[in-house]
């Protein structure tokens, strides 16, 4: 794996870059489409191409599990066997080890808005622990036992045989306090070694920045990060309690890393975030949000169509007053969705329950965020990136 | 609408046709994929395109729901609204009065086999009733009450704006005696003279023949149907209690319609069933079956690869012995996903809950039953039908 910067901001740390992987390039800032179980829910090879994702993101919790690493192996590895010839990131199982383990038990997300009625009570009973060895899980499909080490993981994802591998770590969760979070990002460290220790094959190997909300704790081990052989960062772990606490965390983070290496925020991908975290330096961003929303009839729109800060750049497609319009989802938008089909049949499929509506949301929202965030390289290359901020954010 | 035979078979009733309407041509033997609430389930129209569709089939009694025919009416048309430029035929809402009345009762379907376990016993309430004026359903999704009359029928139809248009009837039940089944045909016939009456737009109007499994009743309502302007003939209710019955019911009606005008054989369509029909004189094919199994991983298969009458040309693909397969669904087909996705991984798509899934093995089974129709065509222009009837049913 190449990292070349091609431009980086006068007034900020965003830059524009190239990842050069075996299966061809990431152009940098670049979202990526989540296919957790080695497909992103509904869509095609084919859409994925069309919408110009470069890079997706599969999950190493979900493969070992089903259809199990070495049966992809056997297949040829995850290119071959979901036909996908461009980039592929493999997540280690870190974040399940929140999201099934004390997200689950409070229901909690890797960002708490105490304001916003998320009280981080209820949740359902967690079905993963955390341990000096590494997560012990349970199978959402079965029940049964998996122990996962972080040599483990490294395996998997040879197995897998992803172009870009994460370490394990602990993603720690916003409710977690000081002694937890330090604790666990030590651990995390730990385990960055020995996933280093494991790591044979030539797939780049990420290592990443935990130390929740806490100043001290995110530079400890951003600097521990940065002193290790990397091919880039990734920033997990609780991102605290705003997105101003997200923003500041970044701030801390960035400069101790090296900026010679590709900057992945985990989990991140909302419209709102993009400019900022972009600003802040960050390179790659996944999220589920945009197929996610878009399967309950969240559309994305932009500003030329009432798009703002405020709503978040969506509206729900199932509203009445779309009953009889004949635009389409985004007028402004060229997907495949955009260019054939009204809202009004839109939210007729929604009404219907059809699937063929969770489809073309999907596709329209991928193509808005992903096309978004190369319109964003685009700006930085040009040096209007403060301009095309303030167009969408204002 | 205009209906022209370029070829009849020597040795049996099949004929290769052409329909023409003012979406384009149906060329006939053709199998109709159903898009019930104006959407082949999971599938995009570039993608029925692509699998050889000439025409779909949509629903009076699901679209007057929702989203109702004047909305479709207000936004062009379901040509229009669906984004569907070739012809489409509407059901009349008369298979309802069955499938939701006493099918749903009984749970029986059109042909009863009482030795396949299908007790004709359990089933849930109706919510359909048949009276003299029309039938009196419940919606499925609020059950709030919709009387349907045959000249509420044509006139949404109208509105729905389909090229080809049904007569409302009522569709009989296997499990009727010859008393209902009489009393219903009459019914149904004199619903067509009200339809008649109530036509007026230039759609093509088709009658229904019912009568059910009882020869006089057939005979009867067969005469009656053609001494009437229809533009074509659907052959629809209880076809008896098994194949054979099923054939039976076509040899006494056939004769008695005018060969000059299509015959559309309502909510048939298995590959066993083709064959034997379409030498019958059957010029078009209506039938959810292909995605209905496909939603639930039964592929279907063509000879070469396995497929036979005894297992229906169908396997089933999540079973374990497909793991680690990496040929298509069949190694014959060239559709979508025969040329891009492996068993192996398909397999995999359904054992995740992956709605990818669906699609593929519907593009795949659609594909599958929609051309082997037009290569039944292709044999009957060159008069090897009984050829290929051969390597396929022997």
């Amino acid at each position: 794996m190449r990292f070349r910067i091609i431009k980086r901001s006068r007034d900020s740390w965003a830059r524009a870059a190239v990842i050069e992987t075996p299966h061809g390039k990431i152009r940098t800032p670049a979202f990526i489409p989540v296919s957790t179980k080695a497909s992103v829910k509904t869509l095609s090879s084919e859409e994925l191409n069309e919408i110009g994702a470069e890079v997706l993101m599969n999950n190493t919790y979900h493969l070992m599990l089903k259809p199990g690493s070495r049966t992809v192996k056997k297949l040829g590895g995850l290119h071959r066997f979901m036909h996908w010839n461009k980039a592929i990131i493999t997540d280690s199982g870190g974040f399940q080890a929140f999201s099934l383990g004390y997200g689950k038990e409070t229901s909690v997300k890797k960002i708490y808005f105490p304001d916003e009625g998320n009280s981080g009570r209820k949740g359902s009973e967690r079905i993963a622990k955390v341990n000096e060895n590494g997560v012990e899980f349970r199978s959402i499909y079965d029940n049964g036992k998996h122990l996962l080490m972080p040599e483990d993981s490294i395996r998997i994802q040879e197995e897998l045989g992803a172009d870009i591998i994460l370490v394990l770590d602990e993603c720690t969760s916003p409710l977690a306090g000081y002694d937890y979070t330090k604790k666990s990002m030590e651990l995390t460290n730990r385990w960055a070694l020995r996933c280093i220790k494991a790591h044979k094959s030539k797939q780049a190997l990420f290592g990443i920045v935990q130390g929740g909300e806490y100043k001290d704790l995110r530079e400890e081990s951003a600097r521990f990060i940065a002193s290790q052989p990397f091919g880039g960062y990734s920033i997990g772990g609780s991102l605290g309690k705003s997105k101003k606490d997200m923003h500041r965390i970044l701030r801390w983070v960035v400069p101790l890393l090296d900026y010679k290496k590709p900057r992945h925020l985990l989990g991140i991908g909302a419209v709102e975030d993009l400019f900022e975290t972009i600003e802040l330096g960050m390179d790659l961003f996944d999220c589920v949000g945009p197929t996610r929303i878009a399967r309950v009839g969240i559309i994305y729109v932009s500003p030329k169509e009432g798009g703002n800060r405020k709503n978040k750049f969506r509206y729900r497609i199932t509203r009445k007053e779309f009953e009889h319009d004949e635009k389409p989802l985004d007028p402004n938008c060229k997907c495949y969705a955009c260019r054939n089909y009204t809202r009004a049949y839109i939210r007729h499929l929604f009404k219907a329950n059809e699937m063929l509506a969770y489809r073309l949301a999907s596709i329209h929202n991928l193509h808005f965020i992903v096309n978004l965030v190369k319109d964003i390289r685009k700006a930085i290359l040009k040096g209007t990136l403060k301009r095309m901020k303030r167009e969408w954010m204002s």
